[in-house]
């Protein structure tokens, strides 16, 4: 997730140059100030532009920093796609639309640099838990109808990330061996029981 | 984390020289070649001592990455500590000592050095895929009774490290403040169904 300066490149006088010079003044600011604190008016100043072209170019704040990160997808998009049809059967969406991300986009996975950036640095994982928050758990909390459901989007997130640390990164050998659905029929359950089943001392 | 060199300085001021450079060259050479691929003959002869002498000093390769890493816990003393009771139990049991680590040593937990390394570095993600797969999954595993003992066990690490990143590292602000004896009901349910429950797509 480190800049990687590909909006200098090719950019037309105009337009295309404006928005390069916009995404590195969020990459900027992101980085240095968080997801929350980073204000459209600051990364709009710091371009040089009114903070209604860069609402004009990107809609929300959240897509900013969706482009700014050069994400393949978008959770605006993803999320409300998975957790649409309803609770029955979310945990198995989710597993199976993360572990198809995890093993299709391989190192290209964007998660991937957010984790690495996160777990080394403090201002990093204050950006990845700002954005997480806001750009998925929160959403995902918003269909959980059980008590605590940011509690248990945490306690998603918290398999998910291991999913991605342990077969993609670490590679334990049998976890990253295993058949795809197989994981997804294990993992899925895990997922479901986090968004649905009673919380509290076993 | 990172070889030091030190033992290159052909030091040998009595044992606790001897025993520092042993260390430095055990850093060295598990950094660069993994715990598997690192021999204690090769260590021994960076550190210019006679392998036998590693062993009356550490005992077990095991045990010399344990005082090379400077973990404060050795896996061959708390493994069978845990797994001795039988699986009966063992998810809450795993996750109460984990999360004990977690909250208790804060940034003094030596899996933090390991996670941060090992997500950074392919290098460090080999050594401690080697080395937790040794000193903790394939004894975990040694105690399931189930099918697919060892991918079990990758299982229950995928939880485990993502309770380590989610939980400490980025601080998900519900699972942060969670009361322990809930973590540990609902986690330990989740490890205890990977070490028995039947396995395959739902």
């Amino acid at each position: 997730m480190e800049p990687t300066g590909a909006g200098r490149r090719g950019r037309r006088p105009g337009d295309s140059g404006t928005r390069a010079a916009i995404l590195d003044a969020a990459r900027a600011r992101f980085a240095g100030e968080g997801f929350r604190g980073a204000t459209v008016r600051a990364i709009a100043g710091d371009a040089g532009v009114d903070p209604a072209l860069v609402m004009h170019y990107f809609g929300t704040k959240q897509a900013l920093f969706v482009a700014a990160m050069e994400f393949p997808l978008d959770p605006a998009q993803v999320v409300p796609h998975l957790v649409g049809p309803g609770i029955d059967g979310l945990g198995e969406r989710l597993v199976r639309f993360l572990i198809g991300v995890i093993d299709e986009l391989g190192e290209a996975n964007p998660m991937l640099g957010l984790v690495r950036s996160a777990v080394s640095h403090p201002d990093a994982a204050r950006m990845m838990r700002e954005f997480l928050g806001e750009a998925i758990l929160d959403r995902v909390a918003a269909a959980i109808e059980a008590d605590r459901p940011r509690l248990r989007a945490d306690l998603c997130a918290s398999q998910i990330v291991g999913i991605l640390v342990a077969r993609q990164i670490l590679a334990l050998p049998e976890l990253a061996a295993a058949d795809r659905e197989l994981l997804i029929g294990v993992y899925g359950a895990t997922i479901q029981r986090y968004l649905t089943a009673p919380l509290g001392p076993s």
